[in-house]
């Protein structure tokens, strides 16, 4: 009997592994750490169901690419074995390279170095581990793979992993219009010059997978109370390294330390440290300073803790200086703190989502006549150049005038 | 113990009735007559779990009807019992006047009158059979009635009869990104200056109703395949007619052939015969002319029932004269009939969609601070002003060169 | 690009045709006609989304087939392409021969056959029709081919027949305790020694089967209510065929008068009269005798249309002769008609449901030490035998009191 | 406008909010820490999903108390708002007393104190810090208040609690065969003579409903694997007590580190440590532990870490003597170390479910006469005595004999 692991999931049923190489990167540690890195980060905040793991969703964009991959070849795309194997193994590994809280905490932990970066790295890492058998699927990841559209499926404007996450971020959210129609999307996937696109007849859902995007980015991604505590998260690691020295704060010399104070050794050199990282290490910190002497940082400690979060405005407009200054001024007053200390408790920025850049990220549309247009150039686009544009909006984030 | 029954729904679970004037309705021959006409027409030869009917959908609206009018209430909106009430016996009705097939064959059977005129003079004549008890229903169906926003949950751009259609056809016909969020967009109504509205926090479920409603459109409701049968049941039902006196057709004497006609009474002095007619009525016409000696009439049949469709091309550009001159001589002489016959098989029309239409149909959007803009009017509006034109497209049916 | 037709089903999203013989199959007239046949009989009075159709069924029992041959394939069993098409046929006609409201008209029909019998006839014809590419298909649908897994598939206890009928009715009807395990159960299936069975780790997944199947015929298939109405059915039939000499019953020289009074043609010789049937000729007849002058026939016939159905008593002894005495006489005082009359209005009988019977179907489980053992016999079973015996309740049928 | 919050749960939709006093128990931090505590500890190791929390499972179970309080109070029974209230307020707090991974850590950190009466504890705490205004609720949930039928609710056999942890746990599975009608249930729920009961024709769903909960048990709750890896849990914590003083274990003096050793105080009279603690405080020490210097304490770390987990056997019968003696000297070998240090990775247990306790236990029926039965006495019962005694099974962990 051939080899053969099911594994449940909610979302899709069941979930097939079907090749001991796939299961052997799965049971790696490196691999298995993504468990206990959450998908949505401090989402859950907001959404409660959305606790979900970095690890469900590399198996749930594995899964999409085995069906992905089987369409394309019913329709007559040739495919190799091999290449079928490298494809997956490249979703599978796609976000190994991912941080504790992932997005979230990459700036301030990971300085310059972008998760996929990393993944990259972990998986040049782990091909020497796996004595050269990952090669094909890093070829796939960085687009050196002649067979461009395997690249496409990996990272593209239709890859699996959109498809998942947003499948997925929908699904534990409960935010049941976020769900797009991932099945028959890849159902109209096709292979035509090398590119991935996609049939005619499947404009309209091509529309409302960008339209669900862009209501997941509003709604969840970019709900203003997910971003207020997504960026107290970053404030209390500053203000953390901020006043570490001088402070001696209890870091108990531990490998969060070192990556927050950027002292860590080069990753190429020695993933371990990086590879031991996780949310865990985080939270613990964060616990452990509820406590502490430092007013500003105990403050946002037990504010992520127990959900009392800074308050934000969103609009349109960037932020008046005059606002910003009455409310650092309030707030210095208030818990009788210096400007500095304030600025980690009133704070601007920037939440940027784009609808669809026409330029950048072509979604092809193959006609039945052989014509090939951009969905935003078919008769009647939903998807218009106006939308295309990023579209910027504005926050403030501060403490409550009474606590 | 109150009143109470309960209906499964595979849609939302349980239909509540929990009031006897409600259920005597229900109970009615002339409600439960839609249980033999169904929802969506010919679509099931397309989605063959699209055979739900009338019934289901009004007793879904009259659910949603149920869910909004308390929304409303907890939101503070005084609606008395009595209101309650009739608003949902309007929703339960507002389909009363439909006839076989629906939409279908409105022109065919009901010349120069639409269902909704049907429904009302149904309402008023169920009115005098319930004793008068009807009658506010009837005020909020017409919008007599001083509170419009009830009349707004019954027709209007956010009533409950397109949230439930929508939802209900999405379910049976399993295209599942018809779905729309219609809980949420429930939660998010509210009544400002006696005026039926969404809440800001709605505008993306709105886009994304707007947007599931196009693309319904487009790939069920206009499905070309199904336009084609809808358009063969309509060719049908004129062949027979035109042919009809000279051929001595075989209608039975039937009811059915009276509306066929136009020779039935007035439908207000006597609904009983028109309260009569069902889907069943018209296939049984249609299976006994399977065998008739008419070469076209009896070749349409045919292919209703066993689904041998005409072909349809559908194009953005009218047909041309030239290629429906082509076709039509090709038909003739394939089956060697005149140009009178070819026309039944032959033939042109247009399907028309709009997304939105902001002139006619405003979504009011209510804003925090108090402002009201309509869907396409806030920030970043997915819905614009180029969308909101009727879209046209130009078709044509015909005979396959080969039989 | 191979051949490939998609279509939606709301139950298992798409099925996926992808051989030329099986599209033609389907697109036979005397597929099609199960378009009209309902799943569910009348079901749909109590269930209202209950509407679909045999066509469906048997689409969704393909489509089951298609996974199971998959996994098993999987999991080293020999199949070829032939058996796979073969095994698809089968369950695809296994229904064919069902006539009107399926097994509720069963007896009064087609008195003496079976509509597994009628299928198979069908199928022969089929098959001579298709040049003999049925072959195999009818081979393993009587069980003379022998790989009898494959029959076992079709018609056996795990067949994927009731998988389909138990999750599509449990889906169209909303009694989602219904739903069944059907994606687990198929992925555990095995083929040991030449039999079908489940792997151990099934044994909560079949328990859990047998239950779903218990529950489903108590609550729908065995729901009073529709038992009366589909009683109503025959009794229409009945009388109609018992007055009709006498009484010169309109019935058109119709099709289905002659399967009414068992003059039509023996099917084997010309089975077109019988493929010509449908729900709708059922329907029509019972529509026209609404206003019959025999009271018993228009009573019964108004009663199906306008659902005010005769009431029913549904008890664990056998209802007492002098109840049925005392109901008849106070029936035939008010309708004032005869005895024989009143026995179409009063009238008792049998409802039997066994969840499971350990003699004649065996469910085997295959545990991993090899050893095969039936679902009653494992440890801790919660099948056992006292349930495996029929249950039997007794059932009396009779009009209201006051009308 | 009335005070309202709403919550997306992917399970029900939608949970409601509205009362100040429900939210303002939902915002304490001793509620918010339930986010911190797995709702199913290490099931998510089987099951990637299951990462769910205790606070989700908490405003659940407050979702169906609403619901049923309502349909019992459409069904006659008096329940005032303020009870009303209370019942929501017991049912939300129920499970506030459970530590770090709920039941698999229970008998280690709190030695001698179940979960119960320690929710119970810090109920009266809040008691205090809610000015009373818990006090009904707390008569609820200690079976103190004349209505005992509120209490059933929180916990009984029909209790919204496992109601909903069945449901939820199931959905998070992806073990959908654990569904449960829990709104059929609740429809059915009826009060009787002061006790819950339910509706004669909720047989079949109660029947479905333990059986459901049958499957969830031995799939789910005691799979071997989960089983596996939750014992290891409390090796770990074991050991690291075990060996804690002679090796100086780094516990950083912390929080966790003193109820481990039972050195915290009374919780009564310092309610404070318990409640912060949470699962990162035992995965920290966890991590830390990787690399310790005990082989037996480092390998169960890394097992649990890196999904490396003890094998498990599980039977029918107890492990003999032998075979523990024969692994347990393997081992020894195999680590090169002690007896008592083999012993936590060579042990033995049992795993106990029952499907139904008809003596504990009682389901009434409240059938249509007046009789009240229980659900193992009525009809063809398919849940029978032989069934309700408890199942236990013997298991043994052991190492694999190669690393």
């Amino acid at each position: 009997m051939a080899f053969r692991k099911i594994i449940n999931d909610p979302v899709y049923g069941f979930i097939t592994i079907d090749q001991p190489l796939i299961f052997d990167i799965i049971s790696h540690p490196w691999f298995q750490r993504l468990r206990r890195i959450k998908q949505m980060a401090l989402a859950h905040l907001v959404y409660p169901g959305a606790v979900h793991t970095r690890l469900h969703h590399a198996l749930g964009a594995y899964h999409l690419m085995g069906n992905a991959l089987q369409v394309l070849k019913q329709k007559g795309t040739a495919i190799t074995d091999e290449e079928d194997t490298a494809a997956k193994i490249a979703i599978l590994l796609h976000d190994i390279g991912h941080g504790p809280f992932s997005h979230a905490l990459e700036s301030v932990l990971m300085k310059n170095m972008h998760h996929e970066e990393l993944s990259l790295l972990l998986m040049k890492q782990l091909n020497r581990e796996f004595k050269g058998s990952l090669q094909m699927a890093i070829d796939i990841f960085t687009n050196a793979y002649p067979k461009k559209f395997l690249h496409q499926l990996v990272s593209g404007q239709l890859d699996v992993d959109r498809m998942d996450y947003l499948t997925r971020d929908s699904f534990f959210t409960g935010v049941s219009e976020g769900v797009i129609g991932y099945d028959r999307i890849i159902k109209m996937l096709v292979v035509h010059n090398g590119t991935l696109m996609v049939e005619e007849k499947a404009i309209y859902s091509i529309e409302k997978f960008l339209v669900a995007r862009r209501l997941m980015y509003w709604q969840v991604y970019l709900h203003k109370t997910v971003l207020a505590a997504e960026m107290m998260l970053v404030k209390i690691l500053e203000r953390a390294r901020d006043i570490g020295i001088k402070n001696n704060l209890n870091l108990s010399d531990s490998n969060l330390k070192k990556f927050l104070l950027h002292q860590h050794k080069n990753i190429a050199d020695d993933p371990a440290p990086f590879c031991a990282l996780d949310d865990t290490d985080v939270v613990a910190v964060i616990k452990s300073w509820q406590n502490h002497p430092d007013k500003v940082l105990s403050l946002l400690c037990n504010g992520i803790m127990n959900r009392t979060l800074l308050k934000v405005k969103l609009q349109n407009l960037p932020i008046s200086e005059a606002e910003i200054t009455h409310i650092t001024q309030r707030t210095m007053k208030q818990l009788d703190i210096d400007e500095e200390a304030a600025s980690y408790l009133v704070f601007t920025g920037e939440a940027v989502n784009r609808t669809y850049n026409p330029f950048d990220e072509k979604i092809h549309i193959l006609f039945k006549d052989g014509q090939v247009r951009d969905i935003s150039q078919v008769d009647n686009a939903l998807i218009q150049h106006n939308l295309s544009g990023a579209v910027k909006k504005f926050y403030i984030c501060y403490l409550k005038s009474s606590l």
